[in-house]
């Protein structure tokens, strides 16, 4: 049996849903399964996960999960965005001890952003930006040929580069990051603001119609189709910020692809990609003559591809 | 012979002056020369670098060029800084003909680093930023223990990461850049601005005192150290706005050393980097617990010794 028939499990913990998928190694997905991700602590997330890889048969050789966290040397270090979490999960301990094969963990973005690269739309790009557009703004970053973790696997974080220094209030408590006028939780508590200030929006209506406990980007999407005028304003002035941000790790980075996945360009396609590169430009000293913008193209697959990815790479090449 | 034993001639081409060095393969700077850099052209510069590399003799068996200008695979993209350059220097062709060995080209800041990552303050380091501030703000990035160069040659420019969009204009003809407050060239201009609406200041008079043309890192040094109110202030606007800045690219590339270099720094020693330190922390999402702060320890030879080390490792071992 060639490397390319061993399956190998892809588990992408979100903050709102558990995906997983059985991988070859061509990057093909031949079984998905899909969770709520429970609020009730690791252990509930652990056996989630557990009975989401089990439901998928076909004896995977390795398991690679992407959780939305710092993740070093194998070693989780912190999980900020799950519900229920402390500081000292032994998220490879719980994972081992329930699962059938070795565990590999990585960050969700940067395994996001390696499916791409592996399978999507960054195959074969020697330095790539991942831009992550989800309830916050991630990251992931391909260099020199090689996924690029940093020091201690906090890479990325695009979401916290700053664009208005004493600006917007942003989650992680500081002021002025991108994620604050691009992350679709800030999207949100602004949107209520300007309601409060008299502004009419039917993002709320479309809320209800679609039986959405919040602004998910599907809700959004179907906002800006209609031509809502306080949806289009907010992601007009996202995509502004982004763009300044984008500019600036170009400058940085000269980078030669930009690949922008994650719920929101999900939903709104290449067009946002084309948004936030016309965004970008005119703060670019010198960009390679090569650089695109492209939206992603494994989509909803991208973390499961890459996790499975990351796990192959450890267990059969490591 | 051993290859430490194998003489290398590194060139500093900068805006004001022209270094040289023989330098052996333990970093070991063996011989030196300077000269003005030549206004009239690249005819000009390239005789001044083939005299003083003659001049240091020692049968050099291969010759690195640190440009300030965009180099990429060994070919000259563009020249901005030097006066009478146009967009079209064949500068491996000049330097080639006039040189007694083969001719390896880099970017000024980018060898720069190098040299401090083969034998100075960033020696063993994997993922390293370096900043270094003279009449522009220059960089250059070390990544998973390689030196970076990105896409074409371009990056590590983070003297143009926008601190402050619409903010002040840039040389590059954008607004905000960080180097729009921190570069010598713009602090200068800010000055006489300031000047003109009535502030007194002493650095004019120690321009003329020490005989110098223009407002140099020396003159600033001194200014500072005489306590000028003027010239505090805009060392600390330049600080604030570069701990804007450095902050921004910890949280994108995580690194675990910032190496702070260039003029300013070679005059201001560690205290600059420590002042640097404390204006960046505060907009650091997750810097890892190694990261440090330190100012550049080969000083003036850091480009000559990162030119050489471009050449040997290009010539010998490449």
């Amino acid at each position: 049996m060639g490397e390319r028939n061993v399956l190998v499990a892809g588990v992408d913990v979100g903050g709102t849903n558990i995906q997983v998928g059985l991988v070859s190694g061509d990057h093909e997905v031949h079984a998905r399964a899909k969770a709520l991700t429970p609020t009730a602590g690791p252990d509930a997330v652990f056996d989630t996960i557990a009975e989401l890889v089990a439901s998928l048969g076909g004896d995977p050789v390795a398991v690679g999960v992407g959780i939305p966290g710092v993740v070093h040397a194998g070693q989780v270090l912190t999980v900020p965005n799950l519900v229920g979490w402390g500081g000292d999960v032994d998220l490879v301990g719980g994972l081992t001890s329930r699962l059938p094969a070795p565990v590999t963990l990585g960050n969700d973005a940067n395994v996001g952003l390696l499916g791409e690269w592996v399978a999507g739309a960054a195959r074969g790009a020697r330095d790539v930006l991942g831009l992550w557009m989800g309830t916050g703004i991630g990251g992931g970053l391909v260099l020199d040929g090689r996924p690029y973790e940093g020091a201690r696997g906090s890479a990325g974080e695009i979401g916290h580069v700053l664009v208005q220094p004493d600006g917007a209030l942003c989650g992680c408590g500081r002021r002025g990051c991108v994620e604050a006028y691009a992350g679709r939780r800030s999207m949100g508590s602004s949107v209520a603001a300007m309601v409060e200030a008299g502004w009419k929006t039917d993002l709320f209506d479309i809320q209800d119609e679609e039986e959405k406990t919040g602004l998910t980007s599907k809700v959004w999407a179907r906002a800006l189709a209609e031509d809502d005028e306080l949806a289009q304003r907010m992601l007009a002035s996202a995509v502004q910020h982004l763009g300044v941000a984008v500019g600036s790790v170009v400058n940085l980075l000269d980078v030669e692809l930009v690949v922008v996945g994650g719920g929101m360009p999900e939903k709104l396609g290449q067009d946002l990609a084309d948004r936030i590169e016309a965004a970008a430009r005119p703060w670019m000293l010198r960009p390679s003559p090569d650089l695109r913008f492209v939206v992603s193209s494994l989509e909803d697959d991208a973390g499961v591809v890459g996790a499975a990815a990351l796990a192959r790479s450890a267990v059969i090449a490591g």
